[in-house]
Protein backbone atom coordinates (compact mmCIF):
# COMPACT_ATOMS: atom_id res chain seq x y z
CA UNK A 1 0.00 0.00 0.00
CA UNK A 2 0.74 3.67 -0.44
CA UNK A 3 -0.62 6.83 -0.14
CA UNK A 4 0.48 10.11 -0.99
CA UNK A 5 -0.30 13.64 -0.02
CA UNK A 6 0.68 17.34 0.29
CA UNK A 7 0.58 19.53 3.08
CA UNK A 8 1.06 23.18 3.69
CA UNK A 9 2.69 24.78 6.25
CA UNK A 10 2.44 28.55 6.60
CA UNK A 11 5.33 30.16 8.43
CA UNK A 12 6.35 33.34 9.96
CA UNK A 13 9.76 33.54 8.91
CA UNK A 14 12.76 32.43 10.52
CA UNK A 15 12.40 29.52 13.30
CA UNK A 16 10.68 26.09 14.10
CA UNK A 17 7.37 24.71 13.34
CA UNK A 18 6.04 21.53 15.24
CA UNK A 19 5.24 19.16 12.14
CA UNK A 20 4.07 16.17 14.49
CA UNK A 21 0.29 16.23 15.01
CA UNK A 22 -0.54 16.82 11.38
CA UNK A 23 1.90 14.44 10.11
CA UNK A 24 0.26 11.51 12.58
CA UNK A 25 -3.31 12.79 11.32
CA UNK A 26 -2.43 12.24 7.89
CA UNK A 27 -0.29 8.82 8.53
CA UNK A 28 -3.37 7.61 10.84
CA UNK A 29 -6.07 8.38 8.07
CA UNK A 30 -3.54 6.58 5.19
CA UNK A 31 -4.50 3.13 7.23
CA UNK A 32 -1.01 1.89 7.22
CA UNK A 33 -0.28 -0.04 10.38
CA UNK A 34 3.52 -1.25 9.61
CA UNK A 35 6.26 0.76 7.37
CA UNK A 36 7.82 4.62 6.41
CA UNK A 37 6.47 7.70 6.34
CA UNK A 38 8.46 9.82 3.87
CA UNK A 39 8.44 13.87 4.30
CA UNK A 40 10.23 15.54 1.38
CA UNK A 41 10.14 19.45 1.16
CA UNK A 42 9.63 21.09 -1.60
CA UNK A 43 12.39 24.26 -0.79
CA UNK A 44 15.49 24.94 -0.80
CA UNK A 45 15.61 27.48 2.05
CA UNK A 46 13.41 25.66 4.46
CA UNK A 47 14.27 22.36 6.00
CA UNK A 48 13.58 19.19 8.09
CA UNK A 49 14.86 18.03 11.24
CA UNK A 50 14.22 15.26 13.72
CA UNK A 51 15.23 17.39 17.10
CA UNK A 52 15.00 17.42 21.06
CA UNK A 53 10.73 17.61 21.25
CA UNK A 54 10.60 19.06 25.39
CA UNK A 55 12.73 22.42 26.10
CA UNK A 56 12.36 25.52 24.17
CA UNK A 57 15.85 26.63 24.57
CA UNK A 58 17.04 23.88 22.54
CA UNK A 59 15.80 25.39 19.66
CA UNK A 60 17.53 28.67 20.35
CA UNK A 61 20.58 27.16 20.78
CA UNK A 62 20.27 25.98 17.57
CA UNK A 63 19.44 29.16 15.73
CA UNK A 64 22.57 30.63 17.45
CA UNK A 65 24.88 28.14 16.12
CA UNK A 66 23.40 28.49 12.85
CA UNK A 67 23.96 32.12 13.06
CA UNK A 68 27.50 31.81 14.08
CA UNK A 69 28.32 29.01 11.20
CA UNK A 70 26.32 30.68 8.49
CA UNK A 71 25.85 34.66 9.18
CA UNK A 72 23.64 36.65 7.68
CA UNK A 73 25.54 39.04 4.93
CA UNK A 74 28.70 36.99 5.14
CA UNK A 75 30.73 38.59 2.57
CA UNK A 76 32.05 35.44 1.02
CA UNK A 77 28.58 35.06 -0.30
CA UNK A 78 27.97 36.23 -4.01
CA UNK A 79 24.22 35.01 -4.48
CA UNK A 80 22.80 38.32 -2.40
CA UNK A 81 20.14 39.09 -4.76
CA UNK A 82 17.08 37.99 -3.09
CA UNK A 83 18.44 39.33 0.33
CA UNK A 84 21.28 38.35 2.97
CA UNK A 85 19.38 35.86 4.65
CA UNK A 86 19.20 33.84 1.13
CA UNK A 87 22.51 32.43 0.79
CA UNK A 88 22.84 31.24 4.67
CA UNK A 89 19.02 29.55 4.34
CA UNK A 90 20.37 27.43 1.04
CA UNK A 91 23.49 26.76 3.10
CA UNK A 92 21.46 25.87 6.76
CA UNK A 93 19.43 23.19 4.28
CA UNK A 94 22.26 21.72 2.73
CA UNK A 95 23.53 21.29 6.50
CA UNK A 96 20.27 19.83 7.85
CA UNK A 97 17.75 17.51 5.45
CA UNK A 98 15.45 18.19 2.99
CA UNK A 99 13.89 14.11 3.61
CA UNK A 100 13.43 12.31 6.63
CA UNK A 101 12.20 8.69 6.67
CA UNK A 102 10.13 7.87 9.90
CA UNK A 103 9.03 4.19 11.11
CA UNK A 104 5.61 3.23 11.33
CA UNK A 105 4.36 0.47 13.68
CA UNK A 106 0.68 0.15 14.88
CA UNK A 107 -0.82 3.20 12.43
CA UNK A 108 1.82 5.70 14.13
CA UNK A 109 4.89 7.47 13.49
CA UNK A 110 7.25 5.55 15.89
CA UNK A 111 9.07 8.65 17.43
CA UNK A 112 11.92 8.47 20.06
CA UNK A 113 10.08 9.92 23.28
CA UNK A 114 12.17 13.27 23.19
CA UNK A 115 12.27 13.18 19.11
CA UNK A 116 10.34 15.75 17.14
CA UNK A 117 9.65 16.19 13.61
CA UNK A 118 9.98 20.24 12.68
CA UNK A 119 10.32 22.47 9.56
CA UNK A 120 13.06 25.26 10.02
CA UNK A 121 12.49 27.75 8.43
CA UNK A 122 15.48 29.81 7.45
CA UNK A 123 14.28 32.78 5.88
CA UNK A 124 13.19 35.78 7.96
CA UNK A 125 9.80 36.82 5.90
CA UNK A 126 6.71 34.87 6.14
CA UNK A 127 6.73 31.75 3.61
CA UNK A 128 4.07 29.12 2.46
CA UNK A 129 5.62 25.92 2.34
CA UNK A 130 4.55 22.43 0.62
CA UNK A 131 5.64 19.50 2.04
CA UNK A 132 4.84 15.77 0.32
CA UNK A 133 4.23 12.73 2.63
CA UNK A 134 4.32 8.99 1.09
CA UNK A 135 3.34 6.89 3.49
CA UNK A 136 4.03 3.13 2.69
CA UNK A 137 3.58 -0.59 3.65
CA UNK A 138 0.92 -2.79 4.77
CA UNK B 1 7.24 -7.65 2.21
CA UNK B 2 8.05 -5.18 4.79
CA UNK B 3 9.50 -6.54 8.06
CA UNK B 4 10.32 -4.36 11.41
CA UNK B 5 12.40 -4.74 14.38
CA UNK B 6 14.17 -3.09 16.76
CA UNK B 7 18.00 -3.21 17.82
CA UNK B 8 19.79 -1.83 20.87
CA UNK B 9 23.33 -0.26 21.28
CA UNK B 10 24.90 0.17 24.46
CA UNK B 11 27.58 2.83 24.06
CA UNK B 12 30.63 3.38 26.38
CA UNK B 13 30.00 7.15 25.45
CA UNK B 14 31.23 8.94 23.11
CA UNK B 15 32.58 7.33 19.30
CA UNK B 16 31.67 5.67 16.92
CA UNK B 17 30.01 1.69 16.55
CA UNK B 18 30.07 -0.13 13.91
CA UNK B 19 26.34 -1.70 12.86
CA UNK B 20 27.21 -3.54 9.98
CA UNK B 21 27.21 -6.84 11.17
CA UNK B 22 24.03 -6.44 13.06
CA UNK B 23 22.12 -4.84 10.30
CA UNK B 24 23.12 -7.43 7.61
CA UNK B 25 22.01 -10.24 10.27
CA UNK B 26 18.47 -8.39 10.59
CA UNK B 27 18.65 -8.07 6.28
CA UNK B 28 19.38 -11.61 5.76
CA UNK B 29 16.62 -13.00 8.28
CA UNK B 30 13.89 -10.58 6.37
CA UNK B 31 14.28 -12.52 3.39
CA UNK B 32 13.84 -9.60 1.47
CA UNK B 33 16.38 -9.71 -1.57
CA UNK B 34 16.10 -6.57 -3.37
CA UNK B 35 14.92 -3.86 -1.61
CA UNK B 36 15.90 -1.40 1.07
CA UNK B 37 16.82 -1.17 4.33
CA UNK B 38 15.81 1.64 6.54
CA UNK B 39 17.68 2.70 9.40
CA UNK B 40 16.24 5.09 12.57
CA UNK B 41 17.85 5.92 15.60
CA UNK B 42 15.34 7.43 18.22
CA UNK B 43 17.35 9.67 19.74
CA UNK B 44 18.48 12.88 19.72
CA UNK B 45 21.94 13.11 20.78
CA UNK B 46 23.10 9.65 19.26
CA UNK B 47 23.19 9.51 15.72
CA UNK B 48 23.65 7.45 12.50
CA UNK B 49 26.46 7.89 9.18
CA UNK B 50 27.87 6.54 6.10
CA UNK B 51 31.41 6.73 6.55
CA UNK B 52 35.26 5.51 5.08
CA UNK B 53 35.36 1.82 7.46
CA UNK B 54 39.39 1.05 6.88
CA UNK B 55 41.53 3.70 8.51
CA UNK B 56 40.92 4.38 12.28
CA UNK B 57 42.12 7.60 11.89
CA UNK B 58 38.98 8.90 9.89
CA UNK B 59 36.76 8.74 12.61
CA UNK B 60 39.47 10.18 14.74
CA UNK B 61 39.49 13.32 12.72
CA UNK B 62 35.76 13.37 12.29
CA UNK B 63 35.97 13.82 16.45
CA UNK B 64 38.32 16.18 16.40
CA UNK B 65 36.37 18.69 13.59
CA UNK B 66 33.00 17.64 15.40
CA UNK B 67 34.99 19.19 18.72
CA UNK B 68 36.51 22.22 17.14
CA UNK B 69 32.86 22.96 15.52
CA UNK B 70 30.55 22.34 18.45
CA UNK B 71 32.97 22.59 21.62
CA UNK B 72 31.51 20.81 25.08
CA UNK B 73 30.42 24.32 27.07
CA UNK B 74 30.03 26.67 24.07
CA UNK B 75 29.12 29.51 25.88
CA UNK B 76 26.75 30.12 23.10
CA UNK B 77 24.68 27.49 24.45
CA UNK B 78 21.80 28.20 27.22
CA UNK B 79 20.59 24.25 27.28
CA UNK B 80 23.30 23.48 30.03
CA UNK B 81 21.36 21.62 33.03
CA UNK B 82 22.21 18.07 31.83
CA UNK B 83 25.77 18.95 31.05
CA UNK B 84 28.15 20.70 28.79
CA UNK B 85 28.14 17.49 26.11
CA UNK B 86 24.41 17.41 25.93
CA UNK B 87 23.60 20.74 23.83
CA UNK B 88 26.57 20.09 21.35
CA UNK B 89 25.34 16.35 21.26
CA UNK B 90 22.03 17.84 19.86
CA UNK B 91 23.84 19.99 17.50
CA UNK B 92 26.14 17.07 16.09
CA UNK B 93 23.27 14.99 15.74
CA UNK B 94 21.53 18.05 13.38
CA UNK B 95 24.51 17.97 11.55
CA UNK B 96 24.79 14.56 10.70
CA UNK B 97 21.72 12.11 10.27
CA UNK B 98 19.19 10.18 12.29
CA UNK B 99 17.99 8.06 9.80
CA UNK B 100 19.57 6.43 6.85
CA UNK B 101 18.26 3.73 3.48
CA UNK B 102 20.75 1.35 2.43
CA UNK B 103 20.26 -0.27 -0.65
CA UNK B 104 19.21 -4.38 -0.24
CA UNK B 105 20.48 -6.48 -3.26
CA UNK B 106 20.88 -10.29 -3.37
CA UNK B 107 19.69 -9.99 0.22
CA UNK B 108 22.29 -8.56 1.42
CA UNK B 109 23.31 -4.30 2.48
CA UNK B 110 24.36 -3.31 -0.48
CA UNK B 111 27.26 -0.57 0.56
CA UNK B 112 30.34 0.80 -1.45
CA UNK B 113 34.24 -1.28 -0.99
CA UNK B 114 34.93 1.89 1.47
CA UNK B 115 31.43 2.41 3.29
CA UNK B 116 30.53 1.51 6.85
CA UNK B 117 27.48 1.82 8.99
CA UNK B 118 28.01 3.81 12.14
CA UNK B 119 26.43 5.10 15.11
CA UNK B 120 28.00 7.86 16.67
CA UNK B 121 27.22 8.37 20.28
CA UNK B 122 27.52 12.32 20.93
CA UNK B 123 27.15 11.91 25.13
CA UNK B 124 30.19 11.49 27.20
CA UNK B 125 28.73 8.93 29.40
CA UNK B 126 27.64 5.22 28.01
CA UNK B 127 24.45 5.23 26.73
CA UNK B 128 21.94 2.53 25.54
CA UNK B 129 20.50 3.54 21.98
CA UNK B 130 17.24 2.05 20.59
CA UNK B 131 17.26 1.74 16.59
CA UNK B 132 14.38 0.50 14.30
CA UNK B 133 15.16 -1.12 11.22
CA UNK B 134 12.41 -1.17 8.70
CA UNK B 135 13.52 -3.56 5.54
CA UNK B 136 10.87 -3.26 2.37
CA UNK B 137 10.91 -4.92 -0.99
CA UNK B 138 10.64 -8.63 -2.39
CA UNK C 1 6.77 -3.05 -7.65
CA UNK C 2 10.46 -2.55 -7.07
CA UNK C 3 13.37 -1.42 -9.91
CA UNK C 4 16.65 -1.36 -8.90
CA UNK C 5 19.38 -0.05 -11.08
CA UNK C 6 23.02 1.21 -10.89
CA UNK C 7 24.44 4.68 -13.47
CA UNK C 8 27.67 5.59 -12.65
CA UNK C 9 28.98 9.66 -13.08
CA UNK C 10 32.05 10.54 -14.30
CA UNK C 11 33.36 13.54 -12.40
CA UNK C 12 36.42 16.07 -13.43
CA UNK C 13 37.11 17.03 -10.26
CA UNK C 14 35.78 18.66 -7.65
CA UNK C 15 32.14 20.55 -8.39
CA UNK C 16 28.60 20.11 -8.83
CA UNK C 17 27.37 17.61 -11.43
CA UNK C 18 23.15 17.87 -12.05
CA UNK C 19 22.12 14.43 -11.89
CA UNK C 20 18.27 15.31 -12.48
CA UNK C 21 17.83 14.28 -16.10
CA UNK C 22 19.66 10.73 -15.82
CA UNK C 23 17.28 9.78 -12.55
CA UNK C 24 14.19 10.67 -14.33
CA UNK C 25 14.99 8.62 -16.92
CA UNK C 26 15.26 5.70 -15.01
CA UNK C 27 12.34 6.62 -12.67
CA UNK C 28 10.22 6.97 -16.12
CA UNK C 29 11.44 3.20 -17.63
CA UNK C 30 10.56 1.86 -13.95
CA UNK C 31 6.70 2.13 -15.00
CA UNK C 32 6.40 3.00 -11.36
CA UNK C 33 3.70 6.48 -11.07
CA UNK C 34 3.47 7.01 -7.57
CA UNK C 35 6.21 6.03 -4.86
CA UNK C 36 9.88 6.89 -4.16
CA UNK C 37 13.16 7.33 -5.60
CA UNK C 38 15.56 6.75 -3.58
CA UNK C 39 19.14 7.86 -4.61
CA UNK C 40 22.80 5.85 -2.95
CA UNK C 41 25.88 7.49 -3.37
CA UNK C 42 28.17 4.13 -3.22
CA UNK C 43 31.83 6.73 -1.98
CA UNK C 44 32.58 7.87 1.09
CA UNK C 45 33.82 11.02 -0.47
CA UNK C 46 31.18 12.37 -2.46
CA UNK C 47 28.33 12.99 -1.75
CA UNK C 48 24.62 14.06 -2.96
CA UNK C 49 22.32 16.81 -2.43
CA UNK C 50 19.13 18.69 -3.05
CA UNK C 51 19.67 22.07 -3.85
CA UNK C 52 18.64 25.40 -5.53
CA UNK C 53 18.87 24.82 -9.12
CA UNK C 54 18.43 28.60 -11.08
CA UNK C 55 21.66 30.32 -10.35
CA UNK C 56 24.94 29.10 -10.66
CA UNK C 57 26.65 31.76 -8.01
CA UNK C 58 24.58 29.52 -5.46
CA UNK C 59 27.23 26.30 -6.30
CA UNK C 60 30.32 28.55 -5.78
CA UNK C 61 29.08 29.99 -2.77
CA UNK C 62 28.36 26.52 -1.40
CA UNK C 63 32.00 25.59 -2.22
CA UNK C 64 33.34 29.04 -0.81
CA UNK C 65 31.60 27.84 2.52
CA UNK C 66 33.06 24.12 2.30
CA UNK C 67 36.77 25.55 2.06
CA UNK C 68 35.63 27.82 4.82
CA UNK C 69 34.53 24.98 7.05
CA UNK C 70 36.64 22.12 6.09
CA UNK C 71 40.38 23.32 4.10
CA UNK C 72 42.46 21.52 2.41
CA UNK C 73 45.14 20.55 4.27
CA UNK C 74 44.00 21.59 7.49
CA UNK C 75 46.43 20.59 10.46
CA UNK C 76 43.75 19.15 12.40
CA UNK C 77 43.49 16.10 10.61
CA UNK C 78 45.82 13.05 10.70
CA UNK C 79 44.41 11.40 7.75
CA UNK C 80 46.60 12.70 4.92
CA UNK C 81 48.02 9.90 3.15
CA UNK C 82 45.66 9.85 0.17
CA UNK C 83 46.06 13.87 -0.21
CA UNK C 84 45.34 17.06 1.65
CA UNK C 85 41.84 17.21 0.09
CA UNK C 86 40.83 13.37 1.48
CA UNK C 87 39.67 13.86 4.94
CA UNK C 88 37.78 17.28 4.28
CA UNK C 89 36.08 15.31 1.12
CA UNK C 90 34.84 12.33 4.16
CA UNK C 91 33.90 15.42 6.39
CA UNK C 92 31.73 17.03 3.77
CA UNK C 93 30.09 13.76 2.66
CA UNK C 94 29.09 13.77 6.43
CA UNK C 95 27.84 17.00 6.70
CA UNK C 96 25.52 16.91 3.37
CA UNK C 97 24.00 13.46 2.47
CA UNK C 98 25.11 9.42 1.10
CA UNK C 99 21.23 9.33 0.47
CA UNK C 100 18.12 10.90 -0.51
CA UNK C 101 14.44 9.86 -1.17
CA UNK C 102 12.09 11.72 -3.38
CA UNK C 103 8.77 11.48 -4.24
CA UNK C 104 7.43 9.82 -7.19
CA UNK C 105 4.30 11.03 -8.50
CA UNK C 106 2.58 10.80 -11.90
CA UNK C 107 5.52 8.61 -13.00
CA UNK C 108 8.04 11.61 -12.04
CA UNK C 109 10.69 12.76 -9.38
CA UNK C 110 8.17 15.37 -7.92
CA UNK C 111 10.69 18.54 -7.22
CA UNK C 112 10.39 21.66 -5.79
CA UNK C 113 10.26 24.24 -9.14
CA UNK C 114 13.28 25.35 -7.58
CA UNK C 115 15.24 21.94 -6.92
CA UNK C 116 17.98 20.10 -8.32
CA UNK C 117 19.52 16.83 -7.65
CA UNK C 118 23.19 17.20 -7.45
CA UNK C 119 26.20 15.16 -6.75
CA UNK C 120 28.96 16.69 -5.26
CA UNK C 121 32.62 15.46 -5.61
CA UNK C 122 34.62 16.61 -3.01
CA UNK C 123 38.06 15.16 -4.56
CA UNK C 124 39.61 17.23 -6.66
CA UNK C 125 40.81 14.31 -8.81
CA UNK C 126 38.33 12.86 -11.74
CA UNK C 127 36.52 9.95 -10.16
CA UNK C 128 34.30 7.51 -11.45
CA UNK C 129 31.28 7.35 -8.77
CA UNK C 130 28.09 4.80 -8.32
CA UNK C 131 25.33 5.57 -7.68
CA UNK C 132 22.21 2.84 -6.70
CA UNK C 133 18.86 4.04 -7.84
CA UNK C 134 15.74 1.94 -6.22
CA UNK C 135 12.19 2.96 -7.33
CA UNK C 136 9.31 1.61 -5.13
CA UNK C 137 5.94 2.28 -5.37
CA UNK C 138 2.92 1.13 -7.82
Amino acid sequence: MISQQEISVSTSGRGTYDLGNEIQRVVQASGIRTGLCHIFIRHTSASLMLCENADPSVMADLEAFMQRQVPDGDPIFTHTAEGPDDMPAHVRSILTQSDLNVPVTNGRCSLGTWQGIYLWEHRLAPHQRKITLTISGE
